[in-house]
């Protein structure tokens, strides 16, 4: 078998959001987020070489529409990794319902324009890890069907479910005794605060942090401390690095099940 | 003024690490990281739009050798960046002692093959917020001076000292009683640890973790809980995000200045 050219062309224009949207699809590339992604998300056709398949795969066991096997070279051709793996697959993106009751009862992240498709990957991941599973992304938010932001979810998106809306919106539905959390310079040291195992955690954008609009609508202002504490400095963290530290805390401190 | 071509190519040569290496020196682009290292290294060349001059900066006062006024399309032809910003400069790099009783004295990282410069260079950065000091590098992690690593650093390479060297000879020489921490999935949830001020945590690389030479030496074996702790899982975080976690988590417990 071989992929056709029109089909080498479909897999490689998956890279631009408007052919995502259009077709409801998305692509992923590589052994563990292919594998961790199959029978998570319908998909529609899988691409390999003859060692992906010689590694314990067997195709009739492969929940996928269509199992093309192919060369490296021919899979080099459709891949948009610099360096192509032996696997790439095209999925259905899900459609959630988005049910915003989900923060009055467990621990759910904001994203407020998070432009690096890579943060927004590994933001994903490290959610998955804490176990929080809904994020809600204003639309100005990176596309977490981007190929990079993908990649650096490592499968954290088959655990992990994302709602594209308008944060303020969003935020003024929920009661008033809702937490909705913002890291901000002058917040209280989050060391000192009993954090709570339900709520909103909003981080901003990678250049301007949390806008104006949602920043309103904060009420409860953390601030991650540095070292030593009070230090005067220029410096600050990477959004995905600051939504580790914050998510890390809420956890120490809750109850483990 | 103008970048002749043979600065240019002399510029975008830096890309490579064995240029990078034969000249001593490394490059720099944009507004922030640019301005955060100058002063802090000394700077061969500095080329920039006459916006950037216009926005406060005197060419008399710029501790540079060189400094070039150039267009916007020059300062693209020259730049490595997709997005070019409106400076860039070649600093030359630093060569520090590599004095490993800071490791008695205070609390170090080491990393033991961290491949992404995206990864090390946001490492330093989060470094620089923790006030670590200094890091001790295997000959094979990336290259600082790496322009991806450079520009993750968002200037904090201008406290931090990366000192690379192997590191089993680097831990053996440290006296018995200096700990050595590093993370591991069998190792002791580190929220039930009391955590030292001083010494050393080793993360290792992307895909294989801590080598196997290193492991050996590690005298703190840490885990990282997810939540809900003990959940088993597929997942794993990225070792910037693990990085940042564990540096927390000892700064929290650290009697502050």
């Amino acid at each position: 078998m071989t992929l056709s050219k029109n089909k080498i062309k479909y897999i490689r224009s998956l890279e631009l959001k408007k052919n995502r949207k259009a077709e409801g699809v998305f692509l992923a590339e590589g052994h563990k987020l292919v594998g961790d992604l199959l029978g998570h998300f319908p998909c529609l056709l899988l691409a390999a070489t003859p060692e992906w398949f010689a590694s314990g795969k067997h195709s009739s066991q492969l929940p996928a529409d269509e199992i093309v096997e192919v060369s490296e070279e021919e899979l080099a051709r459709a891949s948009l990794l610099k360096t192509p793996q032996q696997v790439l697959a095209v999925f259905r993106q899900p459609v959630y319902p988005t049910d915003t009751s989900v923060i009055g009862r467990s621990l759910c992240l904001a994203l407020d324009g998070v432009q690096d498709p890579g943060n927004l990957g590994t933001i994903v991941r490290l959610a998955d890890w804490f176990g929080i599973e809904d994020i809600f992304c204003s639309p100005n938010t990176a596309d977490i069907y981007n190929p990079k932001a993908m990649q650096a979810t490592m499968g954290g998106i088959a655990h992990v479910k994302l709602h594209y809306t308008p944060l303020p919106d969003l935020i003024q539905t929920l009661g008033a005794d809702i937490p909705v959390y913002g890291t901000f310079l002058d917040g209280k040291n989050m060391y000192g605060e009993t954090l709570s195992t339900h709520g909103l955690i909003v981080m901003g954008n990678e250049g301007n942090g949390i806008s104006p609009e949602v920043s309103r609508l904060i009420n409860r202002r953390l601030y991650i401390p540095n070292f030593p504490a009070g230090r005067e400095t220029a410096e600050s963290l990477n959004v995905a690095i600051a939504t580790a530290i914050v998510c890390a805390e809420f956890r120490r401190q809750a109850p483990s099940l």
